[in-house]
């Protein structure tokens, strides 16, 4: 469905000119009782609590982090929004208010630009976060850059904190959006679940929180790959850290997809990100919060194995 | 001057991979006692005080904001920064922390994102900022995203206080980036002072908080141009503003250009913007600080006319 707008439905972002634009963008975006002064001035004012902000900013590329062909602009809406969200996630707190910068062709449709703004606001509203403000400007290539600030009622929870003899649990899908994105890639829409997943990630956003109350030791979200992104936590603790396939409960779709592509399941799984999954590492099995599932242990020395023997596949995803 | 790298003087961001330039780029940024957690976890952790933050956020794409043979690697950086820390300047404010995401084509060497980080910390360092998370990325161009949060020690001064029988007063240099752009635009290389000028911008740091102190009813940096950004406070503060051009102390070299160009060179101080001059408004002459030169007054009505009447010139800059 489309977002309703005072533009000609075939208008370009050139059409619409900056201001005009602007102004049906800011229109879409609610403001939530943190802003004390939000999109149209030189700078947003927000009211901020617990004497803290959690901040992290990310880039999407069309092309390389998404394609029309593959993703309505609502889509990639959500998708921008929820990877930003997912990073105050994995400090164990919530998101408040969001920047985004949009860079565009002038050709660019304005439906596309206020659909993608409507999925990403409909994704904060998820969390209550807001949009502050933001940038628009002309390129030849779709660059979305998004600024997301937040607060945590407890201490963040870092990436260096796991220690030998804690246990490694997982929150949230894993391996669905890479599963998605390799039925795409060979020109099939379906499983349908999987290409949902790929589209629109449903992170826990919840998850984060609940865990660092419970006290996780070290949280990351999964977004260049489950190993990858062990690896951090790894690296950054100095620790070793095995990650226990055998123990994954590998759901039906992934089995689907693999047996339809030639390719094992749990590849998805070891390998995906985006989903943005939380992974955390917590003292005991016991100190693991419902809707987590263990799924490896920490010990002392360096690196990520698998099952207790080196990976060969491809641990994840690099942009250079 | 080339920073020191572990990079071969010709590698390429492919050449260095993400992580390693990660690693290269944060050694570049030094972090502030209100950073509690800097760069490398999901997102960083800033000590807030006075309760709120102020936020902006800017893009920069190549072509477009900057040429790479028009300015060194290390002015984009200075240029980056300074148009994000005047934003928080024209609300009165002083910027802490900043974030820059960097999507740039594999190709690009390495040496020149080390010098934008390079001139872009710099920058920072005027105000004491600090640089404290970003994101890379492969892009087709060069697409430069930064966000700034910063306080005020006072209420931030908006666009829309300005008030009938207010004066319209600036601070910093006005049109001098613009003269210098006219001039590498017909492939010249002096006045020198101007194409450093348009290189690396001197926004009056200082002037925003001394203003706010002062009671300015509104202010603006000028980024747009100066009739473009008066008219966004003429509009945001339903008012009519008069530009009294015949006020202007028309520099030197600004004569210079004008006369080699066949151009008025008030039109460069009318028109241009990325000096990053602020435009305020004052209850009344006497309220002006030192250093502020006033350059118009405010009336009940609507728009921006130049010494009465309207202007038939370019007032500015728009994106599409």
């Amino acid at each position: 469905m489309a977002a309703r707008t005072p533009f000609p439905p075939d208008a370009t972002l050139a059409d619409a000119g900056e201001f005009g634009l602007i102004s049906a963008l800011v229109d879409l975006f609610p403001q939530g009782e943190q802003v004390l002064v939000g999109p149209g001035d030189d700078a947003a004012v927000l009211r901020i609590r617990n004497g803290h902000v959690v901040v992290s900013t990310d880039l999407l590329v069309e092309g390389r982090h998404f394609r029309r062909d593959w993703a309505s602009a609502e889509d990639v809406g959500h998708r921008a929004a929820a990877q930003n969200l997912s990073d105050i996630n994995a400090m164990g707190g919530r998101a408040t208010s969001l920047t985004i910068g949009l860079a565009a062709p002038a050709e660019l449709p304005v439906q596309w630009a206020l659909d993608f703004a409507r999925g990403f606001a409909d994704e904060c509203a998820q969390v209550g976060a807001s949009v502050v403000g933001g940038d628009l400007t002309r390129s030849d290539q779709i660059v979305i850059a998004v600024t997301v600030l937040g607060g945590c009622t407890q201490a963040p929870v870092l990436r260096s904190g796991a220690r030998p003899g804690d246990v490694l649990a997982i929150c949230g899908r894993q391996g669905w959006s890479a599963g998605g994105l390799a039925v795409l890639g060979r020109g099939f829409r379906s499983p349908r679940v999987l290409v949902e997943a790929y589209r629109r990630p449903e992170p826990p956003y919840d998850a984060g929180r609940i865990a660092a109350e419970a006290g996780a030791t070290a949280m990351i979200d999964v977004s260049d790959g489950l190993l990858a992104d062990a690896g951090h936590v790894a690296d950054d603790s100095g620790v070793a850290i095995d990650v226990h396939a055998s123990a994954f409960d590998v759901p039906e779709p992934l089995h689907a997809v693999g047996a339809a592509l030639g390719a094992d399941p749990i590849q998805f799984m070891l390998s995906g990100g985006e989903d943005h999954a939380l992974l955390a590492t917590f003292a005991s099995v016991d100190a693991v919060p419902a809707g987590w599932a263990v799924i490896g242990s920490v010990a002392a020395g360096s690196g990520v194995t698998v099952d207790g023997a080196p990976y060969e596949g491809p641990t994840g995803w690099t942009h250079f």
